[in-house]
């Protein structure tokens, strides 16, 4: 357990309060939420591995539910949403499909609201933080955004005039995986090229391996921080060598960033969005990410020049989004 | 001029008629058109070279709409639709870019509709073709249909819900400029690596210019067809001699239809369509390009197994679906 980031007020007597889950491809994050998108409580768990069953992320999810929920009356949590990283299929109850879990056509929703007792709610978490961050945080008043998430993977979510574009199964979104580079990486969905094998977080820690495991120069200082270890290697700490100024880690940024950029390019010239807003746990990097991402993004453009250009900005609700994103959707799905 | 393909009975005396135009990198398609989506009178002319002034382009449709008008009273038709190989603004007043055409912020329907004394209505040709083909074509009661029209370059439109999805400045769809090779062939809208490089009638023409300009032996058959001159290669000729036989011209469709497929299954992963229709003058090919698309397309989508696949087709109104789809749309503006 890693109660770490738990932090937040009890909630208000009278606030109405919903959960949200954010299951993700090495985090689950779950939250109390208010209906100001305020997150009141929070705790997170290790996402089970893939190779897991099914049921193993049931369990979590619901010993997360009565953790949050310990002390609190049934009746003030309205409703539960989950955002997970994969296809949530049409009917909104079902996960058909999910890169990084185990879930194969998963009746997740019921399964849950079963054990749960409350209306459960699921979307594809990208989605949730596209709805976050347009309730709560950067996109306020955005009528065409798209969220991406940069994660272990890239999840993405496509908000026009207030309402999530689902398209006619209900996975649009899967910017992940489009293909950016002909036989590139294997990307863990079964193809190659991947977008999110140039710009995640799991490219991220991949390239910083490589250069450890072959001792680069590049790579020194890096040994040295993380005592040799290749496998003491994260995210989060090469974004904090990064801040540190460590030349290898503002490198490999920069070359996820310029990646990010190209994608959204394509993205821009497919989509025509006014904003697109970055989150997810590499987007704690900020500008190391953002700034190479917003050169790649004005050289790749069609049309540029000629055009006006979406804005690129970092998600302010973070890597909560997700949470905050389900919650609400949830409770807006009673209570609308 | 070339009334080749000109055709089809006089208007009947009471159907109310509207004029489309569909203006393309090479050719320029007017007709006359009723309200079931029938061609009565049809020409087409050269486009003029983008190194020309607009006013040229400007000069040619005037021309085609009077000549598509001679002989009728004034009254017979109601408005004049533009489906332009352009971003056309939100405004949908001004062509705000054209790869292939010299448009640069061009009010194409105000100085159109000031001398033609019509009301005019202008579009994205793709998505006018994409209009069509729902109303009309291949499409009819897809709800959520992406078009894919491969002429000189790619055009594309989103049609969900019965609603074109233009983006926030109206000019979404541009699936042509998407980058599918890092570094690639170099894009006349100035980028290098678009999709439209990879599969349109401009990458067919270019890579068969390559062959026979090498005098590859799997060319040997295409130069005797087109009497050693490589300025006799037209995309027409290279699916005619597809249709029968000919090895080098099979092999270079499949090529095209290859990368079509590839970049329908990332467009797939990031919209989720029920459908693809395929037009344009390319789509003539018929099964000789669909079906290496649909190849690729099954081995490259995201999720495959896991999720419920669009389909592929042909569009049914073929080349006329953008000239289609113009009148239907300007008739639809004036008398919704």
């Amino acid at each position: 357990m890693d109660d770490s980031a738990a932090g937040g007020s009890e909630p208000d007597e009278l606030a109405p309060l919903a959960i949200g889950i954010d299951i993700g491809g090495t985090k689950v994050a779950g939250g109390l939420v208010d209906d100001r998108g305020l997150i009141t409580r929070r705790l997170r768990r290790d996402t089970p591995h893939r190779s897991t069953s099914p049921a193993v992320v049931e369990d979590v999810i619901v010993g997360v539910v009565g953790e949050l929920m310990s002390g609190l009356a049934m009746e003030r949590v309205t409703a539960i949403g989950i955002g997970a990283a994969g296809f949530v299929a049409a009917d909104r109850a079902t996960v058909a499909f999910a890169p990084h879990l185990s879930w194969r056509d998963e009746p997740l929703r019921d399964r849950l609201a079963a054990r749960l007792t409350k209306p459960v709610f699921i979307d594809n978490d990208a989605n949730a933080a596209a709805w976050a961050e347009w309730r709560f945080g950067a996109a306020r008043g955005e009528t065409h955004l798209v969220m991406i998430t940069l994660g272990t993977g890239i999840g993405g979510g496509l908000l026009w005039n207030g309402e999530v574009i689902r398209g006619k199964h209900g996975i649009a979104g899967e910017f992940g995986h489009m293909q950016v580079v002909p036989e590139g990486h294997r990307c863990e969905c079964g193809n190659r090229g991947c977008w999110e094998q140039y710009a995640s977080g799991n490219a991220l820690v991949r390239e910083a391996r490589a250069l450890v495991a072959a001792r680069s120069p590049i790579a020194m200082d890096m040994l040295a921080r993380i005592d040799g270890d290749a496998a003491n290697l994260t995210g989060p700490l090469i974004t904090e060598a990064a801040r540190e100024g460590d030349m290898m880690a503002v490198e490999l940024l920069s070359e996820i960033g310029t990646w990010l950029g190209v994608g959204m390019a394509n993205l821009a010239a497919a989509l025509d969005p006014g904003m697109f807003v970055v989150g997810g746990g590499v987007s704690a990097a900020g500008e190391l990410l953002l700034d190479p991402a917003r050169t790649a993004f004005a050289r790749t453009l069609t049309g540029r020049g000629y055009r006006p250009e979406a804005g690129i900005v970092a998600a302010s609700l973070g890597n909560d989004a997700g949470l905050i994103g389900a919650a609400d959707l949830a409770r807006a799905s009673v209570d609308p």
